[in-house]
């Protein structure tokens, strides 16, 4: 098993700060926090939100340990009644999100953290280094299994992932984003998810032929397996090893369920021609190629066009490290303060980069549907308690460039909120679905986009707006700044 | 506290195979595998080996669990007289390794490993993940400490990085490749390290006006405090409320081992010489500038070239992912088998691309070192049991322009093996250093290059060669694969 407390996970000033609204009585003024992103990976058209679960787990597990007191005791700036505040440590306030799976988009509040300052500010970190990372292994697994447009996607990237976290949650993210199945055991374990695999060159370099290798190895799973044919020499050696194999099992009769060959070296579309043009010819019709060899979806896309003979792809290191865009750029920002009798305070952060201003106050994501379509038509950033009667029109504009206007006429829309509640006072009222069902609703999600938002290079983008009063209020603090 | 177990953490078809051997009565033949990479990321001139300590403890702790146990159980494909070897599982074989710290090239093994194959074939994708996860981390960190050229390098990854283990192993990482300190409090309480951090944006927000929240900081941490000056506007409203700040505790006498601000947006290079212009003007020529936003080697170079005046940079995302190359591509390969008897039987893998024919055989690695300079002449890739007479001359040539030759005088070289022993019939006898004394003596290994190796784009290469006899027999092999 594997348990673990990621209470320390954080960056030190966290601590520093803590201590300093702790000392200055400021801890439990309540602040509300914003976790979101500012650009989607890889210029895609869209992202997809996950690691809710293990943000979830994270808040459930939080405690502080006599160890971890003492660590930060002998740094010597901590006084013992702040220390004394951490042993008792709990998170008590409210959580949203939007739940794993869903497509999302930047300046969306993925969670938003409404509690005591000083509790606030320790999930910081951790949060966005979870929610950051599974965000950017399913949304490039959608573009992997997008690429493969039907084909299975096998998720096999332990041996190069960042660490055994990156690969177990990220074998996770990846079957959220549609991948197949994973080779990961320990993923597969802990996750329910189906698994996949076939054989490694050293199977084969370690009997004394590559023919007996093969035979051995139908003979153990008979019902499911993936010869290897690219030891020695693929057309020359591997293939007439394999055909061998399959004629010997086809003559006692075996009718496995799934089986074939992989190729994981070479120029993988001449070789997946040839191989296919072998099994044909040889009546195996219905055995299938696999291939694995630094795929990512460029090339997945590529090898499709020109007539790859390839239907399952294990993609691994691209996959698992989204090596052409490693990092998914999640920030935690505070939005507002509230006081005592509730009142809020709203906050903003400015900046020179107009992209980089925060949206104030707090506030939620309406989701807006053509009614007819069921396809999504923009979405729109509100102030948390704002109503929207579908049956009126509605008119939304670009928060930069203003004049570009939409009106959703009364009736052929309707909206969805989409933040739901994950911690109400402390407590978690929510359960998360298993991974599966969360793989199969991001599926479903999707197919409310159009296929022009999700399409692999320069997809349109849908609307992302700010509600009016979001849009006033932002101006407003923005303008009162500049007369300071 | 934070325990784990990673036995499961392994590509299925290990599984499948381990059965193989097992059903095949093949388990307890001797396999030797060694685990090396191909190529330097970033086209570095060498890279560092890391992670060793966690492989050991991986290592130490395999052992099935029940649930693992009935989880392969579920897939319908074990016997379970196989499942009963697993429940006995145990660690049996030699591990030899390159310590922690050390420079290293393609080709070399980092890890060599000789045990039942039924075991050795376990161990490959979870070593392969931490070996080939903190070999990266540490690689990427010495090129961002010479970058840095003398100044401090502060890790700041946690948010980004790919899951928690990504934070905490890559800080550790990142300090073996010479980081002055990491802002994760979990990876510095685990492995001691030194801590830093300054303030967020959310600090001083959260007070009513930006003087008041620099105040109180700096009130709270007299000896130690960096203010963030960017919230509202670095020059006009950053800078004047720090300067305030500074001034107040000179004028009461306070004497900080450690002040100064932190640039986290804006142009750096321009801000950090107008902060500079005005610190120094009102006397405070010893605080620092820190800065942090998006920084790499390539724009640390930059920076320090054109004159900015920032000794102390925070690196973050770009570290802790190694965004422009996220993935060390170490491999684990089978290089022979030893049966009853003692005798060897070499084993390689051929391939079209002549880089990814493995090199057979127990080998070692010799560095050779220049008498006089103590610096690096080369490294050469040996069968284990070679022996080099430092007393009489050694012509050393390169594998694939054999023309290239280089001879050196007896007397004049020493020469040091570079693997060492950590696991000798499954009993672990090497005691891992600290991460701060690894990191010691990486850059003291490190000094033993030559500058020229050491750049940052376009290094010379040192001479990585295979031993003649280690040649001949690679050769030999190659072409009796072809004559079949």
């Amino acid at each position: 098993m594997y348990e673990k407390n990621l209470t320390m996970l954080a960056d030190f000033y966290e601590f520093t700060m803590m201590q300093g609204y702790f000392l200055n009585g400021m801890h439990k003024q309540v602040a509300v926090f914003d976790l979101f992103f500012r650009k989607n990976p890889f210029d895609n058209g869209f992202s997809i939100t996950a690691g809710l679960e293990q943000a979830i787990e994270y808040i459930k597990n939080l405690k502080f340990s006599e160890v971890d007191l003492d660590f930060l005791r002998q740094k010597g700036i901590f006084r013992e009644e702040f220390l004394e505040y951490l042993e008792n440590f709990k998170f008590t306030g409210d959580v949203y999100a939007i739940p794993e799976g869903t497509v999302v988009f930047p300046h969306e509040p993925l969670m938003r953290i409404t509690a005591p300052i000083i509790e606030a500010q320790l999930l910081e970190s951790a949060l966005l280094n979870i929610i950051n990372h599974q965000s950017l292994i399913a949304t490039k697994a959608v573009r992997v299994v997008n690429a493969g447009a039907g084909d299975k996607i096998m998720e096999f990237g332990i041996r190069r992932a960042q660490g055994p976290d990156a690969a177990i949650y990220g074998s996770r993210a990846a079957m959220i984003g549609g991948c197949a199945s994973t080779s990961n055991v320990e993923a597969a374990r802990r996750f329910d998810l189906p698994l996949s695999g076939t054989m490694a060159h050293s199977w084969v370099m370690s009997f004394t032929d590559e023919l007996s290798a093969f035979r051995e190895y139908a003979k153990l799973y008979p019902d499911s397996f993936i010869l290897l044919i690219d030891t020695y020499n693929t057309l020359e050696s591997g293939m007439p090893n394999a055909l061998k194999v399959f004629s010997e099992l086809r003559d006692a009769g075996a009718t496995p369920h799934l089986y074939g060959v992989r190729l994981d070296s070479g120029d993988l579309g001449y070789l997946s021609k040839c191989v296919r043009a072998m099994l044909d010819e040889a009546g195996f019709t219905d055995a299938i190629i696999s291939a694995s060899s630094d795929l990512d979806e460029y090339l997945i896309a590529n090898l499709k066009a020109e007539g790859a003979k390839i239907t399952h792809w294990g993609v691994g290191t691209k996959l698992i490290t989204s090596t052409d865009c490693p990092a998914f750029g999640g920030v935690y920002k505070l939005a507002a303060e509230i006081d005592e009798g509730g009142s809020v305070a709203h906050k903003i952060k400015l900046s020179e980069n107009p992209d980089k201003i925060t949206n104030p106050g707090i506030k939620t994501v309406f989701r807006l549907y053509d009614r007819k379509t069921g396809k999504v038509k923009a979405d729109l950033i509100s102030l948390h308690d704002e109503v929207i009667d579908t049956e009126k029109d509605l008119t939304i504009f670009d928060p930069v460039s203003t004049w570009l206007r939409m009106t959703l006429k009364g009736g052929e829309y309707f909206i969805k909120d989409l933040l739901v509640p994950i911690f109400i006072n402390g407590e978690c009222v929510y359960s998360s679905p298993s991974v599966m069902e969360i793989a199969e609703f991001s599926k479903q999600d999707q197919l409310t986009l159009w296929d022009e938002n999700r399409r692999l290079f320069n997809p349109n983008l849908l609307p992302i707006d700010l509600s009016e009063k979001l849009f006033n209020l932002k101006l407003e603090m923005i303008f009162e700044f500049d007369v300071k």
